[in-house]
């Protein structure tokens, strides 16, 4: 199983995360590329730890939204959207090849990993920039959205994660923010979760019932201020059941 | 010999220059990143027009200052200069990479490309980080600067150009801006230097005398309203006497 | 009657329209305010030439994104968008200050001024941050908005606009760029729509019927290539036909 | 005494300091304006607690580098630089009159504090920016700066402040941070210094002599991590001590 977080969000003087702590943990490091969060030398620091620990790096693209945090829908048409992910792309691949490796896969951020759930648009554009670039990323997702049935419709490899810290429907989405059971906090009871995920492929929904659920790849959250120690829980929960962790692609 | 233009330089509503006429003109478009000027969607355009017409692209590499449209130095940490040139770098290059081409040079732009004649330590970084990024990368400058120096301790290629529009010392240095005789604006006269400087390696200097100066490529400007002209009068001149025109790198 | 154009648009080296010529034409000014468009100098330079002529400044609001201009829907919460408004608008008076003037009323731009002729909590906090900011400044928009029912409630003047180059619907609304009959191009035509509005409150819907149309002003654009031309049409018709021209707001 | 501080530097998902902890220390809060730090939540949640505390407000100008966070010259022209420290001053006095406060002084941040200590040109265009804005606001930095000097050619105010971690030399400048003695950490010293150039105007420089200074603020950072103890040390100290704490204006 692999273990991926959002790291290298730092951005000049404010600092977000222990990225360093987290390239301990994890086995891919979805690396914001600037839009959003990142600056050049964050990403260049980030993707060389990342290469020397042997952690995969994934392009953490998002809109271009500083103020956001990239948290906020934008409604860019398509085609400009596309060309945003290009850039980001090939700015955070630049990173990594001075760093002696390559972007490996590309992962959506905050309120573009949400719209591209269901925004066909958005999702095409995101995929046809991933597959114009290099068909051979995967892009990682949520299961069952409308971004990896784009992927797959571009020949691209379709990744699903699982989602530690969050409550789940019924329908095998996420409850949403807003509503009771969304997150979860507590690290046992989040390790649980995870290792019934790996071996039986499902979660217990808030209704209490079970549901189906398929991933390649659990994320975990790296900016929070638990962030190390729920990391730090899940791989370890994962290592004593004696689940392999490694990426989903070669770092 | 080699015509190179400062493209790629608009950014969102905001349009300057006429991209296609000067493409259709130069052998190497100097392409923005973003940093100091052009969006991703004019960085991808502007890419995939040049590799059409098989255009060489090189990366307009600049200070992060949309506002001052990077003519204003920025004391940058030399580190961090190296991070932003390996992200525009990245970044312009993965838009040759969907438009099936690739970065070919370097050349800085603006206030940097003003400072690296002189500033040892930013120069090494600009050089420093092209090495980082690809050795095969050659570096477009000022004959006798900083950074071409620099580009050759790195093991770079390091191409003079000439300029056909500004006025020369007898030091072969450019007559500053706020000097009589720094700027010419008469296509004639620019074409006639620009041959002579090609057949003999000499320019007229300000006071007369005759200065050697060697350039493996020619700059003539973008932005301007007579910039078409004043191109399509140089590119004339050399074909008609006979000069081939090609870029000083393969396209 | 009030004529008003969007100005100061300008950002750094790039020059969009021809704000000297606007305003000799119109009797109220929209400066950008730096997030969509509009340096500081711009907005210094285009706040002391309306001075200079007694055309009313309004702020001229938007999202914070230049590299769209404003022009695409940010999911921005309410609250922050309050304070973006509060802060724009701010920063406009400082200049209008120094200008030896004020901001005189406020007017979206582009996605939010389509955003909020629907989108309730956004129109409600454009009005709240102009209230909060000074309850005397007229807010500029679309009839039958979400804009100027929020600002009535929130105690402000609401201020009907019409545009001059834009076809409508039977029911007073803007037919959709994507439809016919959205753009008018002719500027005798546009005069003459202009007229009939100020005389009889009426327009020539797409389908050919007659609707009642009020405003307080006619908005004229000012960054397209005939902008001049038509904004001296419409203002040479509403001369000649014994119009007075003044802003709705004391400049 | 006044105790100032920088404050309102957090930006969008970005927190630096603690504000609330600072602003009940301190009488007078340097308030970033959004060029170098500062989102208009920040400032607009800043200036209002500021507000509510009955501590005075600064306009902390800085140059437009976000990503530098204005600790970088930027060669800006000094006409430029005015309209930049206008829009900012503009824009947090919008903020402070939503809070019913107002800008009360200004305080250049970072690089460009350093920079007026000696650029003419830089100063003489900031104390001309405060000066059209309001000639009764005063301007607060380092005693015999270029800054204070332009000031008070410009009939402003000029405000002296000492600092009570930062070393000097016999000639009462700053020790350069690259040289020992620059920094002080030591609470209780950093106190007994405070207190000895409020009783006698003299302080201990690098070399053992005693060196004549006058400050009517002492400035206390933000944003490191013993910010609010060392803040809570000098405050403890000058109360201790007998002295009246009160801002240099009005709040």
């Amino acid at each position: 199983m692999d273990l991926n977080s959002d790291l290298g969000e730092s951005f000049g003087r404010w600092v977000l995360g222990d990225d360093e702590a987290m390239l301990g943990l994890v086995t891919s490091a979805n690396v914001a590329c600037g839009f959003h969060a990142g600056d050049p030398s964050t990403l260049r620091r980030t993707t060389a730890q990342a290469a020397g620990r042997g952690v995969a790096v994934g392009a953490q693209v998002g809109y271009p939204d500083l103020m956001g945090f990239g948290r906020r829908f934008v409604d860019v048409e398509p085609g400009a959207l596309a060309d945003y992910v290009v850039y980001q792309l090939g700015a955070l691949d630049g990173m990594c090849r001075v760093a002696g490796t390559a972007v490996r896969y590309v992962k959506p951020h905050g309120a573009l990993y949400n719209t591209v759930v269901h925004h066909e648009a958005q999702a095409r554009a995101v995929a046809a920039a991933v597959r114009d670039y290099d068909p051979g990323l995967p892009v990682l997702g949520l299961p069952g959205s409308a971004l990896l049935r784009a992927a797959e419709d571009a020949g691209l490899r379709a990744v699903p994660e699982f989602f530690v810290d969050r409550g789940y429907t019924r329908e095998a989405t996420l409850v949403p923010r807003s509503e009771p059971g969304a997150l979860l906090h507590d690290a046992d009871a989040a390790t649980e979760r995870v290792l019934r995920m790996v071996a039986d492929g499902v979660v217990r929904a808030v209704d209490g019932s079970d549901v189906r659920v398929r991933a390649e790849s659990v994320c975990v959250h790296g900016d929070s201020p638990g962030a190390v120690a729920m990391a730090t829980a899940i791989r370890d929960g994962l290592v004593g059941a004696g689940v392999p962790l490694r990426s989903f692609v070669a770092a």
